[in-house]
């Protein structure tokens, strides 16, 4: 007998959850929409070649790496990104900027499964290529805190942060882009003492010690201290300045920015500058973030590119709504049970089946066969709306019996005028 | 540099391409709803095991399978029925029946490239559980039929076959289960010389030989003409009944129906019953198809439990979409600009953006620093509808510069008449 699991870290979603899930979905295509992103669908899988592109080698560790039958160095898809910057440098090539491209789908990567983490996992990706301005910046952020507040979460705030900060430091102190990167993905997993280890100097290492230390209740205060902090540091002080373009647009625009990080570090090495998370209050796993990424068209061989783009984790977002036990917008719509006193008149009770659904409302043909008083109270139990029972003597006059199962009601209807009284 | 390809096989799907891609998913949705199916979503990647207990042997052959890194043997869906008799066998099964479930994604099959196959491609999936009787084959014909219709689809057909009549023959004259599946599997590619080979008997040979050739211009003359010719085959003779009684139902309710196929037989191996798949005149590949597979979720280690399914190949859908040139029915929507005219109003032309957006206008904010005459040429060359110009002065006013950029006239509009205005 085969195996009744799914592979570990992947699941199965019904019922409630599939319908949260295609809901979220539905809302994050709603949203490009809004901003204006062209909706783009790439393969799963990838030749390992261009996943490794960009990936840091934490993701190359945890990718699904495997070879076809053609032995080919395939995986599957770790995030968009890559897959992205593939179409920006061909197909799209061409395209006048900016370009804003929109994708949904699932993404694998072989990490421990926990709560909210899984090794197939959903993700909405939005990208904004050819801008290198603080309001291509805002409008990542501000998209994000449009999909958030249609789906229906509450108290959700912002974490944002600069890349160019810690990184002008560290240029500036002789780290090489090797030693940057490695020292990011520490602090981004607040290793901090790993990080500070790797620090090329001691004064970098004060410097990044005091950079932590930087808090305020006021996001702008915040970024004023950093900026004078780094002083001395040109590209530091570039980036601080840039951060507070993005912040002030941001927060005028009434996005709900809860703090600003100095020491905020992302674990994809690819960001060069603004960079955020979304979070509510009862989760502490972030359900989205993106920033700044101006090298990496480059990295793929295109011509160099200002690019910024996020990406929204659906199922952190689905177990977001749950702890939140956030109603979805119901999608309305009456179910309605057809079901035909015997089996000559099966084909005219499916006629006015589809007759039905052409205008649009959800009908169950009864197909087991039961007897009516048994489909009723089935019916009844799984809350249908209305039954319609097709019989030979209403047929005769071009009508049918509807019984509203809620009322517990029944009036003979003409077939013309079903929809309308079913609607209605 | 990394390779820009995607794996043979493989594609990005771009512009209209994309666009038409999310239609077909959005109408199987639809019709998923309007028939009461319900929609779950199940991992892109398989223990293989679960995956190779139903597949013929043809398709194994041709599955994506590795080992992910805790050494579990695993594969890419080649199909959704073996993930949805494990929700049978599992998570749903004690859910009253019937269960209509719908599910939609990529699957995987290394095939020979070529026009409409792909080895990454994508499918809608309909699973109706619990049901034997005939009206259960002839909703999911007719849900097929909605599709096309929903769609727009012209001449559309379906062929309809049961491969009940020929295991029917086969089994009366001896021939395993293996020599069953192994000569549909070879009736199903029409290499009818390899088939008829395997034939346990002389007579089954001759059986099968004359049922090639009974064909009709009405398909229940056809239907009449196998029930004939089967006569003293007992099993054959039921199901050439069953299929008659399908087909009434089925055309009955408008479907069309170009062709009952006797020696018709599908690829998998599973099926048991009524077996359909439909076609556009201009193409020789099947847009869709499915039937009956009353054994199936035993083979998975669950009760004995009447099943019908189907299929629809969206890659297939959208080339004959495109092939009929078929128009998507449009989104609708204005498409709006925003431009401030200096950088001091980006705070609050973004507000007015948020607002419209909230409204349900897509718009997109000038993100690239450019003069007004150049973003305005820019937006009339890409057919925007609108621009809003956000100036100081009809700011002072609570107001801005709309702009038809159809018509090229502008006129100072209320912020809070603005939605308004631009959706009328």
């Amino acid at each position: 007998m085969p195996s009744f699991q799914t592979v570990r870290g992947m699941r199965d979603l019904i019922g409630k959850e599939a319908q949260t899930f295609t809901y979220i979905i539905a809302k994050a295509r709603e949203t490009a929409a809004l901003y204006g992103y062209k909706e783009v669908i790439t393969p799963v899988v990838e030749p390992l070649e261009l996943l490794s592109a960009k990936s840091g080698e934490e993701i190359r560790q945890r990718m699904f790496i495997f070879k076809d039958l053609g032995d080919r160095q395939v995986a599957l898809r770790p995030e968009f990104t890559a897959s992205i910057a593939r179409l920006a440098t061909t197909a799209l090539k061409n395209e006048p900027k900016p370009l804003r491209l929109f994708s949904v789908g699932s993404v694998y990567r072989y990490d421990e499964p926990q709560r909210g983490r899984y090794r197939e996992f959903w993700q909405s990706n939005f990208e904004l290529m050819g801008s290198g301005r603080p309001e291509a910046d805002a409008e990542i952020v501000l998209l994000t805190n449009s999909l958030m507040k249609a789906l229906g979460l509450q108290g959700y705030a912002f974490k944002i942060g600069h890349v160019g900060v810690i990184r002008g430091i560290l240029s500036q102190e002789g780290a090489d882009e090797k030693t940057q990167n490695a020292i990011l993905q520490r602090m981004d997993k607040k290793e901090y003492e790993e990080a500070f280890k790797l620090a090329p100097t001691h004064r970098c290492r004060s410097m990044l010690e005091g950079l932590l230390k930087l808090k305020s209740n006021n996001c702008f205060e915040t970024v004023e201290k950093i900026k004078s902090y780094v002083a001395s540091y040109e590209k530091a002080k570039t980036a601080a300045e840039n951060l507070r373009d993005v912040l002030k647009l941001v927060v005028e625009s009434g996005c709900p920015v809860q703090v600003v990080e100095p020491s905020f570090a992302r674990g994809l090495e690819y960001y060069t500058g603004m960079i955020f998370e979304v979070y509510i209050p009862e989760l502490d796993i972030a359900l989205g973030g993106g920033g700044r990424y101006d090298r990496l068209i480059e990295l793929f061989g295109g011509e160099p590119t200002q690019a910024v783009g996020c990406a929204h984790g659906i199922d952190r977002i689905a177990l977001a709504l749950q702890t939140q036990q956030t109603a979805l917008a119901a999608k309305g719509g009456k179910r309605v049970l057809v079901f035909s006193v015997n089996d000559a008149l099966k084909g005219e009770a499916l006629k006015i089946a589809q007759m039905l659904r052409e205008a649009g409302v959800t009908v169950e043909f009864e197909i087991m066969g039961r007897k009516m008083a048994k489909a009723l109270e089935d019916a009844d139990k799984r809350k249908v709306d209305y039954a319609v029972i097709v019989g030979e003597r209403e047929l005769k006059e071009g009508a049918v019996m509807l019984r509203n199962l809620t009322k517990r009601e029944q009036t003979i209807v003409a077939i013309t005028e079903l929809a309308e009284k079913i609607k209605s």
